[in-house]
C-alpha cells in the first residue's frame, strides 16, 4: 500500500497575467512553488511551459521522497472538468477550446483535473483557510470580476451541473444599475469588483469638482489598488465607490443568507485587500436587510490565504479524486 | 411487521382563517378531509377542536383498516420543531409560544412533528405535485406574504437549522422599494403577496386618473382577487401591480438560479391563481437577467397541488420520520 503521508499534488492556478503551480502536501502545505508569465504567447506554447514547470515541481518532490500523483487545474470562466476543456476563457482568450488539461496529462503522466477558479479558491479555504470548520458558506472571489462559490455541508456544492455554479457576481443588486460584462446591469460584478472600481472611477472623473481631490490629480494608470490609496487619503469619490462596494456585498449576502438559512461567507481576491474601505459599509448593510439573522451572528471573514488559496485548493483538487 | 399499506398519517395546514386536516396515505393521496374555523378562539379551545378532529379523522381510517401512525403540522411562522412549539405566528398570534404539537400528539396517542408552512408546501410538490422528479429547485408560496423552500437532491434543506430557511420572500429585489413586514424594504414579499397587491392597489388609488379604471370604481373591499379582475378587465394600475409581481419573482429566481447553478422553480399558494397576469413579466425578466442560463432551460412550474399541497407535504413529514 502507497504510503499516504509520502504524496503530494500539484496545485495550478492560471491567471490571466501569471501562471503559477505549486507542489501540495495532503494537509495543504505549499512544499515549492513556481511563477511564470502567462500572457503573451500561443496555448500551446503556454502548455508547454506549464508542463515544464510541473515537471520541475515533480522532480523537487521526488528529491525529497514525494510522489506526485495528480495535478489540479484552477482557470478562470467556463470548463469541461470531463473533457479537460477551457470552453471560454475572459482571461486568457488564446485558451478557448483548448484541451489543456488533456495535453498536461499527457505530458505529465498523472490523472489532471480542472476547476473554475472561484471553485478552487472555495477548496483551498476550506481546507486550510478562513472557511475550516465552516460546513455551509458562500466564498466571494473580489477580483477583475467577481467569482463565488458555494460549500454545503462542507462540499463544494455544483447544482445541476450545467456548466456555473456559484455566480454570485451575477446576482442583480440594483435594478437599472451600472452595464455588467454579462449583459444584465446592476449585478453584483457592477459594484464589487476591480472592473467595477475603474469604471466607476472614470465615471466620477467626468463629474464636476472630483478632479480637485486626490483622485483627480492621481497620475499613474487607474487600477483598483490606486483608487484604494485615494480612498485612504480621503477623496470622496473613492470612499463612495468603496461604500457603494461593500453595500452591494452586503445585499447580496443577506439575499443568499436568508434564501438559505445560512450565516457564513469568506470574501477573497485582490481587491480584499481594501478590506478596511468595505466591511463597514458591508456589515451595516447586512444588519439592515437581513431580518431573519441576529448581527451578532454572521460571520463574515476575509480570506486567510491570499493568493495561495487557489494553488492549495487546485492540488486539493487532485487529492479528492483519489 | 406491519404492513406498509395500511397506514396512513394526518395531515394539517393551520391557516390563519381555516383548520384543514386529512388523512393521507404514504403516495401522497387525501383520504379523508375535515375543515373548521381556526380564528376567533383561544390556543386551548382551538387545539381541543384540532385533536377532535384528527380523532375523527382516525376513526374514519381504522373504519377503513388503516392505522394511523403519526401527525404532520404545518404553521405559517417560526417553529421549534424539537419542543413542538409556535414560536411566533403572524397569522394566528394567540398561538405564540403554545406547545400546540405536544399537546396534540397526548391527545392523539402518536408522534406529531412540525414544519413552516412554506416547506410543507415543499414537501407535498415534490411528492405528489410539480415538483416530482426535480432533484434542486426552488418553491415560493404567493398567500399573504410571500414563503419559500428549496430542495436540493430531493431533500428540504434547512441551511444551519437557525430557525429559518427559504425565505426568498425576504430577498431585496428593489433597494429603496416599498417597505416589507420584515423590517427592511424592496423584498420580493413588498411586491409578490396578497398584502403587497393591496397596499400597491391602495397606493395607486391615490394617484390622478386611476379612480376612472375598474379598480376606482370597485365598491367592494379591497382583496387580491379583486385586483386580479380588475386587472383581467384591463385596469391599467392592476395590470402594473401584477407586472411589478411577476418582475420582482423574475428577478428573486434568476439571482437564485444564478447562486445555486440550478434553473428550476414551482410556485402556488392562493395567489398563484393570478398566474396569466404575472407569468408573462417573470419569464421577461428571468431571460433578461439570468446570463448564465438559456431561457428555454429555466422551468418555472405551476403548482399541481394547490391547498392540498399542505396537507400532502405535512402528512409526508410522519412517514418521513419513521
Amino acid at each position: 500500500m502507497e504510503n499516504q503521508k509520502k504524496i503530494a499534488c500539484i496545485g495550478i492556478d492560471l491567471g490571466g497575467t501569471n501562471l503559477r503551480a505549486a507542489l501540495v502536501s495532503r494537509s495543504g502545505k505549499i512544499l515549492e512553488m513556481r511563477v511564470a508569465k502567462s500572457a503573451g504567447q500561443g496555448a500551446e506554447s503556454l502548455a508547454k511551459d506549464l508542463a515544464n514547470q510541473c515537471l520541475d515541481l515533480m522532480r523537487r518532490g521526488e528529491a525529497q521522497g514525494l510522489k506526485t500523483v495528480a495535478a489540479g487545474l484552477g482557470v478562470a470562466g467556463k470548463i469541461d472538468p470531463s473533457g479537460g476543456l477551457v470552453v471560454f476563457s475572459p482571461n486568457l482568450p488564446l485558451l478557448n477550446g483548448y484541451p489543456l488539461g488533456r495535453d498536461l496529462e499527457k505530458n505529465l503522466g498523472i490523472p489532471v483535473y480542472m476547476e473554475n477558479d472561484a471553485n478552487v479558491f472555495g477548496l483551498g479555504e476550506s481546507l486550510a483557510g478562513a472557511a475550516r470548520g465552516l460546513g455551509n458558506w458562500v466564498g466571494i472571489v473580489l477580483g477583475t470580476g467577481t467569482g463565488g462559490c458555494l460549500f454545503f455541508n462542507g462540499k463544494l456544492w455544483e447544482g445541476d451541473r450545467l456548466g456555473f455554479s456559484g455566480e454570485i457576481g451575477h446576482m442583480m443588486v440594483e435594478p437599472g444599475g451600472p452595464i455588467c460584462p454579462c449583459g444584465s446591469n446592476g449585478c453584483l460584478e457592477a459594484f464589487a469588483s476591480a472592473r467595477a472600481l475603474v469604471s466607476g472611477a472614470k465615471r466620477a472623473l467626468l463629474s464636476p469638482g472630483v478632479n480637485a481631490g486626490p483622485l483627480g490629480s492621481f497620475s499613474g494608470s487607474l487600477s483598483a489598488e490606486a483608487i484604494y490609496e485615494c480612498a485612504k487619503r480621503g477623496d470622496p469619490a473613492a470612499l463612495a465607490l468603496f461604500d457603494k462596494m461593500g453595500w452591494a456585498l452586503g445585499i447580496a449576502l443577506s439575499n443568499l443568507f436568508s434564501a438559505l438559512g445560512i450565516r457564513s461567507a469568506v470574501i477573497g481576491g485582490g481587491v480584499s485587500g481594501a478590506w478596511d474601505q468595505f466591511i463597514g459599509p458591508l456589515e451595516k448593510t447586512l444588519a439592515r436587510n437581513c431580518s431573519m439573522l441576529k448581527p451578532e451572528a454572521a460571520i463574515v471573514r476575509r480570506s486567510f490565504l491570499g493568493d495561495s488559496a487557489a494553488l492549495i485548493g487546485a492540488a486539493r483538487l487532485g487529492f479528492k479524486a483519489r
